[in-house]
């Protein structure tokens, strides 16, 4: 070992498995996690995770297992990479392997459906003597996979724990970024894919660049105005895991959350436009936590009750649209100038 | 008159004459002054403006005029939308006939060449009793022209001014929303030209989304960067006026700043670029003064410099960009995490 940092992945999926295999390319002891044997046995013989990333070789310094207690012993870096819904249940399974004060880093981005918690909640919740942190930003993991230059953002209050990401991951083609604000960065992956719904809408009916540019920059708002009631800096979102995730989701057409939206454009049901994808996208959930919290919280978010309105309830996108555009607030940026309750109804 | 808003609006480019339109179909006074007698018969005799918009019907509430006292007499609302290297001689002009706290609002996007000044700061030097505002955002003028729903940010001290244009420009399919910051707004739409450069460069090197993004929001942490130094709020760059105007001007591959860079990114050198599209890219006249300022004031503006280089000096783009991944800052909002002058170099 001789003082090379240990990093262990947890979840191989195309973004834990692309994550294990960039610091395996340098060099450094990395081991995988995965539940699936068949995957394990097909990534020490093939040295490719041909369920996730096809035709990616995967680094000798890479070790594969099925096993939570082989991958962790001796982990200086933990990185979580498991989808939100079963993220409690492997950090409870980890817990017997980690020590206190390791460092365990989500890569997760989404909302836990029942407690509305955020995976450093969680995190902390399962594992209070731990250094955490998040890493989050517009990072397609087949692109990343493809050495397309690429940037992210680890964020933690731990300054040792954001350093350690950032030499550990830095490579020619992809950077990380540091921020202190936890919450702001992982609620910008979370709140994303709601608004790609309405890109994918929007696109559905023709509008022009200066609707797709209008409609990105009020999600943003809306994005912020919900994260700071929680606890974040709104200036968060002028990063890359704000407008940076935003800009990646909403102009990827081949996003299952655009998707949706695209298919309730051309006036497909929401079960018609499901069926037509074959699940479920993560933004349509999403969606609807946030507007129940956001009613408990009496935050103000118009897009997110338009869009409700029109996936869940039926309604005309063009009259949605339409009160929008009459009703919205007039404060370009609330935290610049505050927000008035009362929309323009002045005649000239 | 009768209590209407009297409007007037110098200048009949594309954006002139759709705003000057707008507030004709509503039903109020409107003047638009241009400087040439064959456009202004061409509007009076066709209800068109030919060269600018062909095929848009201009409102019968609308009169076209070349004398500014004619077009300024009794206008509560003056509209500027005249290009930066005309605008200090127009408002000089216009002096004589303007009134002491009168309302006079920008539409211009750049920069005085020689004094480096925004257009607020033309007005405030030339009248500095009037009442000032500026009006910036994602406003292609033939979207707007074609009904799209657009949105725009109004920015002055004056809360009246702000409320007045709210009020006069408000369309079904037109939204004004407000902000105090004047230095921000403008300098999001001068600034943004440089960033869209970047944009074709990456495009002709057929980088990927990840990249594309990572540019953007690199290109947003300078843009505020600098804004800041001169006065103005990194907040207003998370609003229209910033990332709105930003995502347009890069998305948009027919903007002659993005296609300077794409063919810049072909191989071209810059005089083959420009000879090409016919004439000089806003931008690269900014990218040089933005440049020089940058470095007069000591603002760390990493892509302004890597830019120059490819433009002015033929650096290869892909030695820049390697050099940008290895040294630039890390932090990602440094607005949120104090940026550290130095960057990643610690092995792992």
């Amino acid at each position: 070992m001789s003082g090379k940092t240990q990093v262990a992945v947890l979840g191989g999926g195309s973004f834990g498995t692309v994550l294990a295999n960039m610091v395996a390319e340098k060099g450094l002891p990395v081991r995988l996690w995965l539940r699936d044997e068949a995957q394990v046995r097909n990534i020490r013989e093939h040295r490719e995770n041909s369920k996730y990333l096809p035709g990616y070789r995967l680094a000798e310094g890479l070790e594969a297992d099925t096993r939570l207690g082989q991958v962790l012993d001796g982990a200086d870096l933990v990185f979580v990479a498991i989808p939100s819904g079963a993220f409690r249940k492997v950090i409870r399974d980890a817990k017997a392997w980690l020590r206190p004060h390791q460092m365990i880093i989500s890569t997760t981005k989404g909302i836990e459906a029942d407690t509305f918690s955020l995976m450093s909640e969680i995190l902390r919740d399962e594992l209070p003597q731990a250094s955490i942190g998040v890493l989050s930003g517009p990072n397609l993991a087949k692109e990343v996979a493809a050495r397309q230059l690429t940037a992210t953002v680890v964020a933690s209050d731990d300054a040792a724990l954001r350093e350690r990401v950032q030499t550990v991951l830095h490579t020619e083609y992809f950077r990380v970024y540091a921020s202190s604000d936890m919450y702001g960065v992982e609620l910008g992956g979370a709140l994303k894919n709601i608004y790609a719904i309405a890109a994918g809408l929007s696109s559905a009916l023709k509008m022009g660049e200066n609707t797709r540019s209008m409609l990105m920059t009020r999600s943003l708002a809306e994005m912020s105005r919900f994260a700071v009631s929680m606890g974040a800096n709104p200036l968060t979102f002028l990063g890359l895991a704000g407008v940076g995730d935003l800009i990646v989701t909403c102009m990827s057409p081949l996003s299952r959350n655009y998707r949706v939206g695209f298919a309730l454009g051309e006036g497909k049901t929401l079960d018609e436009a499901v069926e037509a994808l074959g699940e479920v996208a993560e933004g349509v959930n999403t969606l609807k936590r946030v507007k129940e919290k956001s009613e408990q919280l009496g935050i103000y978010m118009p897009l997110v009750t338009g869009l409700y309105e029109v996936v869940f309830n039926g309604a005309p996108v063009a009259a949605v649209a339409k009160m929008l555009m009459l009703n919205e607030q007039s404060s370009d940026v609330e935290f610049v100038l505050p927000r008035s309750q009362d929309g323009v109804t002045g005649s000239a």
